[in-house]
Parts: C-alpha cells; structure tokens; sequence
C-alpha cells in the first residue's frame, strides 16, 4: 500500500502526527465504529515492548494478573456518586442479549432487565469481587492488575491519545492502612517514570492532581507529565489514592488485628495505549517515527545491495548470517532481500517504521570486512566492523537509547520557564504557543478554571519534591492572592 | 479464604471440577454479569504460560498482532449468511452511546443508529480492513493473529468450558491460493497439537469436523479433541479453511502475477481459555488440580520446617538460598515461610494449587545436605541432595511432565474402542459413560443427528491420516449404510 508523504511538523503538527501513524502502518481509525481504531502489527508490536516492560515491573514488586468482566451493571457505576458522574456519560450501552430473525430482518431481543455499561475502567466491577476475596488483615495487601481494553466514547477523536476503545492496565490493590496504600501510590508511580525516561526515553515530570482535574472518586490523583515536541503536556499515567471512597461503597471490609472491622484502602493506577502517542510526538521527526531501541519491535534492518546475480547471492547469504549472529545477541533483525524493491526505497520503508538501526551490505563493503550503519537520527553512515559486529551494534543501540532521552531532556529544559505576570504567561501560551510554565497559583478551582478559559493552559501538576521548582511564596499569576508554591502550566493533550 | 472440601471424581465428577477450580482460585463465576466469569490471578497465570507458548510459536511461523475493534456494526454480521445465523443469535447488543441523570435518576441516552455487537468472533470486522490493507499479491499471505476477549450469550455455563465472555486468540488470514490456505489451515492445527501435547500433556486426536460440526461460514473445520477423565471429548482448537466465503462477503480481492483480481482465500484458527478446562480435567485428581509442569506458574513451593526460633533462622535463610540458585536456572519457587500456618496446611494449600513439585527442609535434612522431595503426583518422598538441587529438581520436573503426558494416553488408549453394532454402541454411551469410539458412519448428517438423539454421543471428528484407525469399508452403525472409514465418536464438553 502507498503511503501519502509526511507533513512537517513546522506546517501542520495535528497532520504531522497523523502522516507518521500513517506512514508506520501503526494504527488507523475504525471508521464504521464510532471513535474507534485499529492498531496494525506495527504499532501492536510497539504496545508489547511496553507491556513486557511495564508486566515485569508490576510482578516484581508483587502483583499478579487477573481478568475482571468487560460488561459492569449499571447500578454499580451509581454506588461511588463521584465516579457514576466523572464515568457514567460516556458509556456504550448494553440492552439486549441477542438477535432474532423476523422476516429476513434481524431485530433485538431479550432486553435486559438492569443494563450493563462496557468497562470505562474497573473500579466498581473489582470492588466488589474484593469484597468477597478479603476478610482478615491476612489477605492484605491484594494486589491485582488487569491489562485489558476499555470503552469512553468521546466527541473528538485522535488515534492513541483519544479514541472510544482503548488499551491499558488497571492496577488495583487493597491496604489495611492508608500510609500503606500511599506508599503504594507513589511505588507504581515511580514506576511509571522508570518505564517513560529508561525505555520510552522521554523525561517526566511527577506531580500531584488539582481537585479539579482528579480522578473521579479518587482522593488524590498522582500522575507522571511528558512534554511533546510542541511544548505541549501529555499526561502519561495517573496513580490514585482511593482513600476509602470504593471500600465504603462496595463494602470491603478486613478484620484488624485487634479483631475489629475496618474499611480497606485502596488504590488504583493505569497506563494506556497512549503512550504510544507520547512515543511518536517525544522523538519522531519530518521523515517519519523514531522508536528508542528498548521499544523497537525491529532493531536492526539489513539491507543487502547488489547488481548481478553473483553478487546478490554473496550478500544477502552474509546478510542471514549476520542477522542469525546479531539475533544471538538478543537483536531482532530484519533482512530486507526483497527484490523488486530499490535499496533506497528499502532505506526510506524503514526509515518511515522508526527503525533505530539500518546496516547496508554492498560487495564492497564485504569485501572490506564491514558493513555500513546509519542511526534513524543519526546524520552520516559509519563503517562497523564485521568480526565484532555484535557489540558494535549493541554500543550504537545504546548511545541512540541515550541520546533520544537527552535530546527530550534537553528540549524540555529550554521550553520550561519560570513566570511571574500575567502579561508574560498570557504571552508564552497565545496562539498555539505552549511550554512548561512555573507559575503560582492561589489554590483555588475558580482560578484554575478562569486561567484555562483565557490562555487553554491547564495545570498539569503540582509538583512532588524535586520536580520542578523548590518550594517558595508568591503571588498567584492571575488573582495575585497568596501561594505558597509555583504549579505547572501547560496546554495538554 | 476457607474452602471447602473436594467431591471426588467418582462421586459427582461435575462438582469435583468445581471444587477443584475454586481450591485452587482458578476462577469464579461472576454472578452480578450474566454468565461471565472471573480469571483469579492463579487461573490468569495458566493463561499467561499458554498464551506465551502459543504466540512464540505464532511468530515463529510468521504471523503478527493487531487489535481490531470490540464492537461490530449489526450489518456486518448479517454480510455472510451462514455466519450470520451461527453466531447474531448470542450476542450483547450495543444499542446507546452513554448515560444521563434525569431527577437523580440514571437514564439512557444516545440512541444508536445502527447497534453494535460485541464481537463473538472477528471475521466479520476484519475482513472489513483485510479488504482495505490487500491490493496486489505482494500484500500476501496476510497473518494476522488478535488476543482478546469475545461475548456468546450462553444459557447453561460452566467455568472455563462455556461462559458468556473468554478470552482467546484468533489468528485471520489471507492467502493467494486455497492450496497456501490449505496448508496454513493444518500448520495451525499442528501447532495446536504441538502446545496439547508437548506444554499441556495432554494427547489429541487431530481431524475435521462433519458439516454439521463446521464453523459458520467456513468450507471445511478441523479441530484437536482431547479425552477428559471421564471419557468424554473436549474440542481442544479449531483451524478453519474458510475459502472464498468472507472474501466474497466484504469484497477483498487481490491483482495476482498476470494483473487480474481474484477474491482472497482466508483461515482463521483459534484457541482459549477452554485450554485450562481441559488441563484440569485431563491430569487433576480428588485432592485438586494437578499442573504439568511446563504451564506452571509455580514449579517449587520449598516449606521450611522448624521447632525453635534458632532452627527458624537456619531452615528459612537456607530455603530462601536454595530459591535464589533454583531461580537462576529459570525456576519459579515459592518460599512459604508463613509463621501462623503449620507445614501440614502449607502442604495441602500447594498441592490444591497444583504445584509440581515440594521440597521440605528442616534442620535433619539441612544437616544431612538434602530436600525432601515429593511431585504432585507421586505416592512418596525423596530425599534430593542440596549440592545438585538445580539438575535433581529439573529432572523429576522433565520425568513428571512426561509422566503426565504418558499417563493420559494411557487412559485414552484403554478407552478408546472400535465398534460394530448398535446394541454394543448405545452400551458404551448408557447413562454417564463415554468413551472413544471409532464406527462407520453413512455420511449424512441425519444419521448424525439421530445417532446424538439416541445415545448423546456426537462425531467429534474424521480422523486425519496416523489419527484412528486405517481406513477400511464397512457399514454405518446405525443404518447399515455403506461406509468407506470410522469416524470418532464420543459425548463432548
């Protein structure tokens, strides 16, 4: 299939980003279901590298996987009042149980006396299978994860970073103390900034939620924020302290040590399909996507030119061989032997694909004992030596790994800034300007409210220690009222 | 959680199976969903060994993920007949778009124009974007495979075996020519048998399903039958050459090498969460489940054993010691240094779970520089020495693995019978009873019909070539018809 070219970023960004999905055969809309999409091979294969990092992470700090049901009655969305309006809106709806025939024509049948709601996340659902599974403090902390597709149909739609139907995890966990469950908060927190800055290579910034933009029926919202390439925030993963809103709820109670019944503690955390938006808008450029390595479902492509027939028999064999000694080392390696395709339109496929690394192998270059690597941002091509191939590849991978997170870092330093009138805020953010802004706040929901409405900036995050500014008093940016500290401002995704 | 005790086999095989899912927290039904279940995390960790046996060998024979939409449109259903009135009848309907609150109350709102369905299976929806993604033969062979979770309504359900939501993987794809469908139809169902056989130890009849039998909308199903303890057959997998059926319905054609376009030739192939049914009721026994261990989630449980404080120390360091080097051979132990639980009631726990293998270690055996050993499924102890743990433990894993695959072969070979006449036929199927019958059949599907109103017993399968007896002419068992081969008969789950 022919894939159109792609905008650059500096002409249209919005179409930029599409072109790059498009181009990588990632993903592409569902058309005949509403606000859905398709993740094609590629970008699935992206979504496994994350889950295989993410899973491995969540079991080692001890939690375990389970499968929770898709369909959740109505009237359990209504038992957290916060939840039922923060969720209930945006639900696909199941009425019936199934289909009849009736003159050729099919039409509905058994209506459901209580409908169910397809899963916008499983909170409810889970709270109360808790409540059966927990009954002494023995059987906490319970620590569950579910990765699993969840439904919110909305409005406006955009291939990973809204769509009707997505794919996450939910972690869920219950604690016989709220110290516990905070811990707990901020563990899979951090562990979400390990997977963003040490396999994604994107910097985050860890944060508190303003009541306003919690999640609903959560007592504090934790999340991680990325900055996209066009100084725009995307909320990357959220971690909730549920304090006992769902145990009151659902009714999960333990029994303590001194034998008395108390309500349990919970969290909940999750991590979507949109990083895979993150990935695209962090480290892609006008030629298409660029995939870290610890994320890239092809690490090494190996394109071998030839122009007669003996020649093409020599290089693609030494190609296969090179690819078995590479995949020995753990590299998953394509050779490109294809033959009714030119070496350049090979280089440009793989290129679109985010390849991270390319290897071109002429008669040449194996007569020369090397083979010649060009980086997917990377600006001229090298020579790697054949005999010690394996761990030049891995060295190459490596310092690509490294500089893509350098280079977000380093972005991201030089569109944060501290600012202290409204003149200037205002400034930073017209148009379709954005960056991250330190900026004070008096604390309130109005003010927040009023500065979104005048400039779309929203606050991402009130930073943890550390992120961000250290702590000092102020004048809110917009009300000039008392703060005691600078927030983050930023338009978001 | 207390459970309760296990009925044995002979006394009500149906509670036993139940019994043995909820001793060991495999699942639970989920009650307030009609029909569906929960996966508890030990049931959800089976899953997770299969899926990742599965979906190497997936990959290694080409095929990729994709994820594909929840939700069908109504109309796509109703594109190939026979699909159509196989699976429309079962479905959850989604018939609106979200919720409101009117007075407190909540009610439906955003009607659909056209209901969706949530999908029993993806034929439909992905031959939908097969016929986008294929234009020329260089598109093809297309080998698609999806992991999700499908909803058929079902009226009577059973843990694993039929709920109203499982979870599964389907693979779809599309081909230049039925001979390549062909082939990939039965290199699937080999795979199939490879994961039965060598990773699940349970031994399975290959062959193709009668007309009857066949999935809605396919040309010709094959499937892998396996026997349970009580003779009865479980249809393991299905491979299904499809044909033209779906390439016709959603129009997805293909330029072949002299320029003209054909409609594709498809498969698709699937295989869920049933798997664990059939593990339990192929290997379990009255004291629980019983997991061969390549599908284990946990392969040692070591429970130390002391009387004293100082013995504690010694026997728990030296337990967590041995996990670590057992670990590093790629061994998942579990230490169960539990203070309030005797090494009676660990012992039971682990072995309800179905944990291959236990070693015991109390301060004799540490000084004498062993273990005592003992498999799920053997009738005594043994000592294994500390300084050879590694190979000794992976040893008697590899010597029960295969004992466990021996074992029901064995059982399948004495139940396993060729018949002759109808008055020994109904004897074999009277009451309860079920076995392995091969007998000539007329062809029909009326006999086939009438043979199940008689006795409950069903064509599992035509046996392919090496599975069954050779072919030899004879007279249907039940009209005296003539017949050119035995067909395999049983009562099924």
């Amino acid at each position: 299939m022919v894939e159109s070219n792609i905008t650059t970023r500096a002409k249209d960004y919005a179409k930029w980003y599409q072109d790059v999905i498009a181009a990588a055969q990632l993903a592409e809309p569902a058309e005949v279901v509403r606000g859905c999409m398709v993740v094609r091979p590629h970008g699935w294969a992206v979504w496994e590298k994350i889950q295989a990092e993410l899973d491995r992470r969540f079991k080692e700090t001890g939690h375990q996987n389970a499968a929770f049901p898709l369909l959740i009655p109505l009237s359990f969305l209504q038992k957290e009042a916060q939840h039922a309006t923060g969720f209930a809106m945006e639900c696909a709806v199941v009425t019936h149980a199934g289909l009849k025939t009736v003159d050729g024509k099919i039409q509905l049948k058994g209506e459901l006396e209580e409908p169910y709601v397809v899963r916008p996340t499983s909170e409810t659902i889970i709270g109360h299978f808790f409540a059966k599974w927990i009954d002494s403090y023995r059987d906490l902390p319970l620590l569950i994860n579910q990765w699993c597709n969840v439904m919110r149909w909305e409005l406006r739609t955009r291939l990973f970073l809204r769509t009707g139907e997505f794919w996450w995890q939910e972690g869920h966990t219950a604690h016989a103390s709220h110290e516990e469950a905070q811990e707990e908060v901020q563990r899979m927190l951090h562990i979400y900034r390990d997977v963003y800055e040490n396999v994604l290579a994107i910097p985050v910034t860890l944060g508190a939620k303003t009541a306003n933009e919690r999640f609903a029926g959560a007592h504090e919202t934790f999340c991680v924020e990325a900055m996209m390439q066009d100084g725009k925030a995307l909320q990357g993963a959220t971690s909730h302290d549920l304090g006992q809103n769902f145990g009151k709820a659902f009714n999960i109670t333990f029994q303590n040590k001194s034998g008395q019944r108390e309500f349990v503690w919970q969290t909940s955390w999750g991590a979507s399909t949109r990083m895979i938006g993150a990935l695209i808008m962090a480290h892609s450029d006008d030629n298409g996507l660029v995939l870290p390595p610890r994320v890239a479902p092809i690490h090494v492509a190996i394109v071998p030119i030839w122009k007669t027939d003996s020649e093409r028999a020599a290089v693609v064999e030494a190609a296969h061989n090179l690819a078995r000694d590479l995949r020995d080392d753990g590299l998953i390696v394509k050779v490109d032997d294809r033959e009714e395709l030119k070496p350049g339109a090979k280089y440009f496929e793989w290129e679109r694909k985010g390849v991270p690394l390319r290897l071109e192998l002429g008669p040449r270059d194996l007569a020369a004992g090397t083979a010649l690597s060009k980086t997917r941002i990377g600006d001229k091509k090298e020579p790697l030596s054949l005999s010690a191939l394996g761990s030049e590849v891995g060295r190459t991978l490596d310092t690509m790994q490294k500089a893509l997170f350098e280079r977000a870092l380093a972005f991201r330093q030089s569109n944060t800034l501290e600012v202290d009138s409204w003149a200037d805020f205002e400034a930073v953010f017209a148009g379709a300007g954005s960056k991250f802004v330190y900026a004070h706040w008096d604390g309130t929901t109005e003010t927040e409210l009023a500065i979104k409405e005048a400039t779309k900036a929203t606050i991402r995050c009130l930073p943890l220690e550390g992120h961000g500014p250290a702590p000092s008093s102020g004048r809110c940016i917009k009300t000039g009222k008392p703060s005691a500290r600078r927030v983050l401002f930023s338009k978001n995704y």
